[in-house]
This record gives structure tokens, sequence and C-alpha cells, in this order.
């Protein structure tokens, strides 16, 4: 067997700083040739960075670079965007995930790639936007070569939920649902539930609004979140259950309405969910009431593979200068 | 003509005080034995008043009471409930007008009846409850008696709008849409508008979202709030439209959801509106895209016609007991 400094040896060339930039944090990983994260380290997201982007990311990089020498950096996330370190633009979807790659925008001096967004006209005929979820989706590609095979559902749920077809490997159209935020606002600032913080998912409630909502499929959403605080008045559910409670009709409606979308081309069978554990399983029991299987991918093992991806396929003369 | 004196006699008998005592306000009006309102006086709501509600009415009343004497009082709203200075049940409809009077929850002596909400099985089966708009109700039916003639719709938009189904002169089943808090929340804590405070609405935003809602009426409302934040962000929609397209998509999934639910019964050619002439208006151009017309009755005005009309209505005995 070898060692590892046999295995890996501990050149510049052969490694990459991987980070998910967002508004909220920052998240770097080193990785080696191949593909290994060997340490990470946090920041402030891009909201709290002051514009200093550049010297919070060296400061994070010294001890890394003192090592190895020259690193070259991909990131990805809200620090391309309008309160990021430069705009990187939105791709316009469909498109080969190839290409994203090609369309970094480069800075220090092309050290560091910055993946752009992608855009597209959703089902609505609106047009729709991800920053970020794009690198998951190119991750989950390499992570499971059969989503790059015919049709393939892919929903990433959060804050700002995105649901996507994948086309032969081309990512197509896709759409948001913002159902994290609205679930957020709900529980800290309504009369819905009065949970503020919030409490761990009580699953008997949650299943409980998933079998109400879709009892009532014609139904708006709107006529269903008073249940909430009715069923609070009556005695039915305590506080944390009703948090739970608006979690499943928020989760039931947006799977509904997604499938509805989606099945205009052909009704799906299975979805690729990719996010947090706690949240795809949730998703994946929305699913279930619809006779839906699921494969849940792990959100940030996606976005680590997707950054990886990229830096693979960045332009030669970008990543010769970088190294 | 008769002087003012000679027309109306000032004596306690015939003098009442209306009010409604909600969460956030309290408003307070002194009525002649015609009903016309001769002095309005205003209070901190139940959720402010620390319990002190004798006290609070108390001192509001001195002035009033110094010239006409004991005068009897009928409140409505949150003052009723369990944050409130005692809690008046929640009836059950179907239910007469009449008997909500018969129910009033007598305090002080019985010269203060604060009125009962309503409680019913909605559409959905669940329970559902109002507090304070069964008074505007009673108000509609008594400034408009063609009201109480066959089956009837009514939508009280606000906060937590209500639509109710009046059959005959009684009051039938009813279901929530906490519409204005939504719309509050996502404007003043997402992502989707960031317009804290708030914009005059811009009728043209508010329109375009009236059409584009509707030209998809299976859509699950989730998947169309981020159009507020993407129209955005492609220079579609500046800040304070994006409130209005939000309050758009808000009203237009409220009015096509409860129109919707209605039409198990007969389908609605007209709709009462009651509330604040701002908000009514809005609803009545969300109902005039489904071909229903509207007819709008001023909140404030029905909430008053609704005391006067369940003092009219208190038992004797209380009465009697209050002047």
């Amino acid at each position: 067997m070898l060692s590892e400094a046999e295995r890996e040896p501990r050149v510049a060339g052969g490694h990459v700083v991987a980070g998910d930039w967002g508004t909220s944090h920052l998240r770097l990983f080193l990785c080696d040739s191949t593909g290994a994260c060997l340490e990470s380290a946090t920041g402030p997201g891009a909201a709290a960075s002051g514009g200093r982007f550049a010297a919070t990311l060296n400061t994070l990089l010294a001890p890394w670079r003192g090592r190895y020498g020259g690193l070259p950096v991909v990131l990805c996330g809200m620090v391309g965007s309008n309160i990021g370190w430069v705009q990187a633009p939105y791709l316009s979807a469909p498109i080969l995930p190839v290409l994203i790659a090609k369309s970094c925008i480069a800075v220090e001096h092309g050290r560091v790639n910055i993946v752009p967004g992608l855009s597209c006209r959703n089902p609505f005929g609106v047009v729709d936007y991800m920053r970020g979820e794009e690198t998951q989706v190119l991750g989950a590609l390499r992570l499971n070569q059969a989503l790059s095979s015919g049709r393939q559902i892919l929903c990433l749920p959060g804050t700002h939920t995105k649901w996507v077809v994948i086309e032969d490997g081309c990512i197509g159209q896709f759409f948001t649902a913002p159902a994290g935020e609205v679930f957020a606002v709900l529980r800290d600032h309504s009369v819905m539930v009065r949970n503020p913080g919030g409490s761990p998912t009580d699953l008997k409630a949650f299943n409980d609004a998933l079998r109400a909502f879709n009892a009532f499929p014609q139904a708006q959403l709107l006529h269903r979140l008073f249940e909430c605080r009715a069923r609070q008045l009556s005695g039915e559910l305590s506080a944390p259950q009703a948090e739970s409670y608006l979690s499943g009709l928020l989760i039931g409606s947006d799977v509904l309405g997604a499938l509805q979308l989606l099945s205009a081309g052909a009704a799906a069978q299975s979805v690729c969910l990719i996010g947090s554990p706690d949240l795809t399983s949730l998703y994946s029991a929305a699913l279930s009431f619809h006779a839906v299987d699921s494969l849940q991918l792990d959100g940030a093992s996606a976005a680590l593979a997707g950054l990886l991806e990229v830096h693979r396929h960045l332009p030669q003369g970008v990543l010769s200068h970088a190294v």
C-alpha cells in the first residue's frame, strides 16, 4: 500500500480550493488532485464582506498557500452577483454543463474563477434565475452518471427551491418556489404559527398536513394556511406542531404544483433531490404521496463535486495563469 | 324643521356606545337613538391593554357619561378573545344573525356587552374562526336588505380575509385566506420585494400580476411568487412595483380560489365586499377578471351598523340592567 505522500504528491498544480460563497456564509475546501477534501475553512457571507472579497479570501488562503504555493480557486454563489465580488453573467438555459465552466469570470490575475448563474423562461413565460444551484446540478450530474441520460427531474429544496429539467445531460428549463423563505417568514413573523426560531419537525403533523393538502389538490394554498392557527385555537395542534403543519402545507404545495408543471412533458417517475438531508427527506415524503420515487444527494457534496467539475473544464489559458 | 335638541332628546336610554376593540386599536363611537354617530374616541388595542380593560374603557367613557349618564356599551373584536377582557364563545355557524346578539357576554354589571365570534367547518372540513367580522356581516345585512335574500357571497378582505356565504339571511359556511398577513410579511421580511413600509398600489403592476396569475389558474401560488424578485433582477419592475405585483398575485389567488370553492353551490354573479375602500377596490378588480360584479361597503360603517344591530337585539334583561 502506498503512503499518502507517494499516492498524492503535494504539488500546487494538483490542488484546488473550491468555495461556496453565499449571501450568509463562505465555505472553502482545499482539495487534492483526486478531488478529496483535505481541509476546510469558513468566512463571512457576501452580504457581510463589505466589498473586501480579495482580502477576505487571501487571509483564509494564506496558511494553505504557505504549504502548497499558488492555488487555483473556484467560487460559486452570490459572490458572482450584484452584491458580490464581480458580476458573473446569468447564462441562458438550455445549456450544456461544460459551457458553464467556459464562462467563468476570472479575478485576481486568473487565480480565482467565479461560476456564472443561469436564467431561463420558466413554464409561465417569466424570466427565472439561479445562482449557486447550477454548481450543485453540475455536481449531481458528475456524481450520478444516470442523470445525464434521458429526461431527468432535479429538485434543490431550500430558501428558494429550484426544480430543474435535465434533457440528455443538457440543463433545460427550471423554475423557483420560495418555499423555505415563505416558511421562515410565516413562522417568525405571522400569527399562523408563533414559534420563532423553530422546533424540530414533528413528522405526524407534517404528514397530516400533506394528507390534508393533497385531499384538495385544486385548492389555493392561501386558503389552507389559516388552518395552522385555527387548529391551535381548537386544541388540535401545539405551536411546534403547527410549525410542522405549515411546513407540510408548503412542501405539499411545492411538490404538487411542480409535478403538475413537469408532467406536461412526461409524468415524473423519479426526482433527484439535492440538499440538506433533513430537507430532502421531507420532500421525499411529499413525493411519495404522488407515487414518485426519489434519490437524495447531499447538497454540500454536490456543490463540491460541481466546483471541481468546473475546475476540470476551465479554459487552459486561465488555468495556466492561475497555477 | 326641528332643532337637534327637539329631534333627539339627549337621555341616556337612547344613546349607546359602540366599540370595535381589535388587537391593535380600540375605536369607540357615541351614537344617538337614531344610530347617528355623535363623537368618537380611540384607545389601545387588546394586546396593549395590559389586562386593564375596564379602566381603559371607563377613562374614555368618562366625558360622555358626564353628559349622558349611564351608557350601554357594545364591543366586538379581540376584546372577546383569549387575549381580551372576557372570552366570548365562538358560536357555530350556520347561525341566524339575531342569535349572535342573544349570546353576548355581559361585563361591568351588564353595562358592557361583548359580541361572540363564529366558528364553522370550512370547505376542507377544517375548523375555521372569525371574531369581529361577524359584526361587520350583521351590519352589511342591516345596511343592505337585499343581502338577506337567497344565496349571497360576502368577502371581508384584510389581514385575514373572510369569505362568507349567506343563505336566506342565515350566516352559513365561511373560510379564511390570510392574504393581508402573507402580503405584509413577504413585503417586510423576504427578498421577494424588499420594500419595507410599503408604497401606494401601482395599478399597472397590480393588474399585470392579476393577468399573469389568471393565465395559469391551475398553478400553485408558490411557483409564481419568485416572479416579484426575478422581474426586478431583469429590470421589469422597481421595488415599489414589485410590491404591487405581489399584491396582485395574492389577491388574484384569493379570489380565484374562493370563487372555485364557492361555485360548488352555484356560480357567484356578485360578491359584497366589506372593508377599507382601497382594499375592496383591488378585490373588485380581481373579481372583474372572472366577470363577477361586486358591491363595496365601507368596513367601519358596517362594523358600526352591526354593533347597533346587536344593541337593538340584546335581551331586555341585560338592556334594562345596562341603562
